[in-house]
């Protein structure tokens, strides 16, 4: 029989096989963070992976739209436009190819879940999603083209006890996946805007403002202060968005306390934030801690109001982020709704749990049952595996090798951790540790 | 703020998005499924859902191969095919669009996985999968064009042990799910094929008279017969198996028998069926049946050698079907390796457990926490929930509405089953029953 040599076995650039090991750890850490999350009154939903691709892209997910994996038209869709081309003699339009995409996050498929269910779901709404997402990213970078994203949702609450929950259950399913320690900053979309208000920057490029602001802790004050001077935003504005930072970065100082006195925001939005971190603090029992931070600025368009995300000492990028988005659902559905989420970086969660070398709890204790192909009966081989599953066992039959020292050096590889060699006799098995 | 109208909120055609309580139930049949397949000793794996076009059209998908999800090429890569057709005055060939496809199935990533990783995996190698898979069927018939595929696969074990394992496991599986009085019925296509032989068809038109064959239970003996006479086979031939169908269809007769006795078959192979229908029959404690089926056929021609499906009565179709496929590693690898695998049809089963009426189990009661937004500190609001957790409780808060009476109605639709209402005072929590 010919091999079909000129085909790899090897996964698509960018994407990623998963071994028994890889699934066990994943699993049980999607287990853990749906566990908690319940508790907090989510529930799961699920939607298509493939959407309509006039939807993904009216969206409002910035590059990630140039990144959608997109599915050619069927059948006679298909040869319509590619006929009609040639016999007009024209260069075919890529965009009439396509109907579909791989979905690029979760956030707009949910958007669309919403709208689509909104007479029959719960006031609030409150979702889990935790589901694969597709982008056609530089895979030589590195970048995965298909990972897992794990999101919770809260749709119809408009105070911050949302933001209480979302911040509440999230770092709660990170201190039941061992972490401890971390850190969660806040911030609020609307306090940077007055904020950017008072030091005198023009309206319309309060974004531009945002996008050098959130470098603050890669390339401090000074790279700042350059990149808004080569961004040509006023001389004015810029000294006294410095003159401000300087204060915040007073150790002694109450950030919000200053902000507070110096930019005049609504006290409403200010005593948001303090809510939000005093009592989400409180339930912290010492494991993380929860601190404004006015430099958080989150990369999406659509947030409205409260901002956060969370740091693990150790590692230089969020483990989770999100923020309150009220404007979303009426652009699809004309009639705003309340909603803010966050979203644990689920394949980042799963990079430190492999780091420290977490072990996965397991169900049961994996045990090899190793007979004789050529002289046991297999009714009785049977029926001994049969015996020791129930006995609690997970059971790996397999049949005795030539060099059976080798095949049981072998097993701890499989975290095999009991042996039992079969000598015939059901009635009398004998199970040894690994 | 403008509406989006032309968009539709619904899942694309064929697609679904599934609520709460679907995805409880999935997840649940899910994890059942898992833990009985992982006391037998098997471990889950995960494959991208995108694939090479190439891997997945070179396979033995059969009819599936047309209905692929194809990706269009990205960036410059589908620019220089538009390109060169139109400078070349030609129409697009539609083949140069696509690169990659999603996959129809979990066998040809599986076999690919197998060949990619097999330096490093057990022997056997057992795997669990449960993941999407996606065809473009007419979503007019009803048809689901991405579902749940449910698969266990041995690689590694030539005996009938393998075959004794996946249905073992797979019959304990669907007990759990609180199935029973079903039938396993077994068959070998090696079997099948010394029939035919016997009788005097023609071997190279063997699965034309499978074809015929597999309808039996449809179109009944004369039916078949009409089939194969239209088909051209030779008259006698059509006389000999019709008159082996008649002994085979006496309720008296022990069909292996006969078929030992009248067509010779090679003596292991029929050993092999028995040995597989006794044992798996003797570990079934009264609660589903296991027979050898002489017309069973299973569709995909990958198959070698013993054949199995379940049907579980007042439903027409089988709930889980699969086989030996001992030459398709070879085809890919060059070497073969035996193998075999079952499959549940995971929507069939999730249909009948829907009409069934069957409730998953949770975790934690659900309790709905009503507080009065305008009136509550919400600080007060955070740690009286926080207490309803830790007592066990999965907690729903939400504020007061005008109309309570008709919001504590409407909780049940949520399976809400307690409720508590916050009168301020975090230390006194008065829970009642819904």
């Amino acid at each position: 029989m010919a091999s079909d040599t000129q085909i790899s076995s090897a996964p698509l650039s960018g994407m990623r096989d998963f071994t028994p090991y890889e699934v066990q750890l994943r699993d049980w850490a999607t287990q853990k963070i749906t566990q908690t999350y319940e508790k907090y009154g989510f529930t799961k939903i699920e939607t298509p992976c493939l959407e309509n691709l006039a939807l993904l892209k009216r969206g409002e997910g910035g590059e990630n739209l140039q990144l959608i994996f997109e599915v050619v038209k069927r059948g006679d869709k298909l040869e319509k436009v590619l006929s009609q081309a040639h016999a007009q003699n024209a260069k075919v339009d890529r965009n009439q190819l396509t109907d579909m995409g791989l979905r690029f996050d979760l956030t707009v498929p949910l958007v669309r879940f919403y709208c689509q269910n909104q007479g029959t779901l719960p006031t609030p709404f409150k979702a889990i999603q935790i589901g694969s997402v597709w982008r056609a990213e530089s895979a030589q970078q590195g970048r995965f083209r298909q990972f897992t994203q794990c999101d919770i949702d809260i749709f119809g609450v408009k105070n911050e006890l949302a933001e209480i929950e979302l911040l509440g259950a999230t770092a709660e399913a990170l201190t039941n996946l061992a972490f401890d320690g971390f850190t969660i900053y806040v911030n609020d979309r609307r306090l940077l805007a007055n904020i950017a208000a008072h030091c005198g920057f023009a309206e319309e490029r309060f974004d531009n403002v945002f996008i050098a602001l959130d470098k603050l802790d890669k390339i401090g004050l000074e790279g700042v202060k350059t990149e808004l001077a080569g961004e040509g935003h006023p001389e004015s504005a810029i000294a006294n968005l410095m003159s401000l930072l300087v204060s915040l970065s007073n150790e002694s100082a109450n950030q919000l306390d200053v902000i507070a006195e110096r930019v005049s925001p609504a006290p409403d939005v200010v005593q948001g934030i303090r809510n939000i971190i005093e009592i989400v603090g409180s339930q912290a029992n010492g494991k993380y801690s929860v601190k404004y931070e006015p430099s958080l600025v989150r990369g999406m368009g659509y947030y409205t109001g409260p901002i956060f995300e969370i740091k693990y000492p150790g590692y230089n990028y969020s483990v989770a982020g999100g923020g309150r988005y009220d404007k979303m659902v009426g652009k699809m559905s004309g009639r705003d709704v309340p909603a803010c989420g966050f979203s644990i970086g689920f394949e980042r969660i799963i990079g430190i749990l492999q780091d420290k070398n977490i072990q996965p709890e397991t169900q049961y204790q994996k045990l090899a049952f190793i007979y004789d192909a050529d002289r046991d009966d297999i009714a009785k081989v049977a029926q001994a595996a049969a015996t020791l599953r129930e006995r609690g066992f997970a059971v790996v039959s397999q049949a005795r090798k030539k060099d059976m020292k080798k095949q049981i050096d072998q097993l701890s590889n499989q975290k095999i951790t009991a042996l039992c060699i079969f000598k015939g006799d059901v009635q009398n098995l004998e199970i040894k540790p690994l």
